[in-house]
């Protein structure tokens, strides 16, 4: 068992950055990881306003191995590392960063995430017609990857604010193959594309933690075979999912994608495979009513 | 027994900073005083070329709690630090600095961990002839605090080195109420100042590990109830020591020094009375031969 007596100089650290974080998940949950494979990591947290002198310390910092970066850091980040992956440059935001001594990597794993968890399920991305409830940051990086990834046939995208809709919808239109359709949020438009959609992925805050119990999707708009994803994972099983779950259908809580997105990250900071039980145990534990 | 998978979003992180780090025995001391003491910090060890931004860093992360910064850094960390204290103004050097909420504190523990060490050994400097061997940069830190604390009537400092001497001795003098005397390092210099010195500290590499077994001081310049104290702590005694010890001379060793330099530091970090049993023992452990 990793003791901090045991840690020594070369010792590695990882850390998430975001203001706040204090409430976060990742120490617990890469130390644990850490600890089960006996890795000679570490990880903690800081709060931080001064994204660009946090990096630069990084840079400056050998060992400082990768940093997880979540709100509001995650757009801010991408000015301030040395290299970009492409997806990520479109996407606009990134939530991980490796320090290859001392050059810094910026990517994001939010979206391989989301496209991991589908995948995990036994969810069958190609050819079919997604819809996506919201087009904010979440969206975006969920969008990209199974635009560049998933194939899917159509990706539709609803969203109450025309502005951010129609800037993922130009976006995302010359990086993929599907068809990109979007249309303002009514209860027309939901109506419609719900008739059409094989696989439902809702990323509005609607639901979330302590707005529980109010669901963007009317119960009777649901049909046999749809595939719910919700990328909200407090509570566990929203509103959404749990509506959809009474229909019988296949249900995804956005738990699957934020244990991903952590897998994810421990992978690129340490080279090995992630020890996914222990680190969905202690999200469980975290997360538990 | 803290464990790394007790690291939390408020876990506070300290760290060395040099180049080289990796044999520094700092993270070994400090963590297992966090861990007696059940303290809600980690300690790391970064290797740094620059300086600047790695402070730039500290600033930004908050959590980032203390720095120890070890050779070659002692000097350019004062750069960009935004308050030094004024006697570590004067050393020209810091080994400690403690970020409170962004603003960063340096300051030195080098010289008050050898005042410390004199004193637990029971030593009165008050009114005594002191005679530093040295005047680089640890001798400096060492003078400056007994010249500003202990109250000795005389600090004779020898070095071969003639710049270094006559800086040291022209800035200590309008620090001190001590008369103070500085001299070329020769056969003849020596003797006469072993003849009229009450305490001895010799601040030179010499008798250093890998090149053991050999002293400054002939044996026969010991006298009756000099106090000698070597900074130099690989190995544990010195030849000056040994030599001395022989004498039946008091001696002390640079361990006591080292400790203390930690000791001092961990305060600072933690606010709290250090263990210093424990960090004693993770000293000794690790120099035993």
């Amino acid at each position: 068992m990793k003791n901090v007596r045991s840690i020594k100089t070369s010792t590695r650290v990882c850390a998430i950055i975001g203001n706040p974080v204090k409430h976060s998940l990742s120490p617990a949950i890469h130390n644990a990881a850490f600890a089960e494979l006996d890795l000679d990591f570490v990880y903690v947290a800081f709060r931080v306003e001064d994204v660009k002198h946090a990096l630069a310390g990084m840079r400056a910092l050998e060992n400082f191995r990768g940093m997880s970066v979540t709100i509001p850091h995650k757009m801010e980040a991408m000015k301030h590392v040395d290299a970009i992956e492409d997806v990520d440059r479109r996407i606009g935001s990134i939530n991980t960063i490796i320090n290859d001594n001392g050059k810094l990597l910026g990517l994001g794993t939010d979206g391989p995430g989301a496209l991991k968890a589908l995948k995990d399920a036994g969810v069958e991305i190609s050819g079919k017609n997604v819809l996506m409830l919201g087009a904010g940051g979440a969206a975006r990086a969920v969008a990209f990857t199974l635009a560049s990834n998933g194939g899917p046939a159509v990706i539709e995208i609803l969203d109450i604010n025309e502005t951010i809709l129609q800037e993922l919808t130009a976006d995302l239109t010359p990086s993929t193959q599907a068809v990109i359709k979007s249309n303002k949020m009514t209860d027309n438009a939901l109506a419609k594309a719900m008739a059409a959609a094989d696989i439902v992925i809702h990323c509005t805050p609607i639901g979330m933690h302590p707005k529980e119990g109010i669901s963007l999707v009317p119960v009777e708009l649901f049909r046999p075979g749809q595939v719910i994803f919700d990328i909200v994972y407090t509570p566990l099983e929203t509103k959404l999912l749990a509506d959809a779950r009474s229909k019988g259908l296949q249900v995804i809580s956005g738990v699957e994608m934020f244990i991903n997105q952590a897998v994810l990250q421990f992978e690129r900071f340490t080279g090995v495979d992630a020890p996914v039980e222990v680190m969905r145990k202690v999200v469980m534990e975290q997360l538990k009513p």
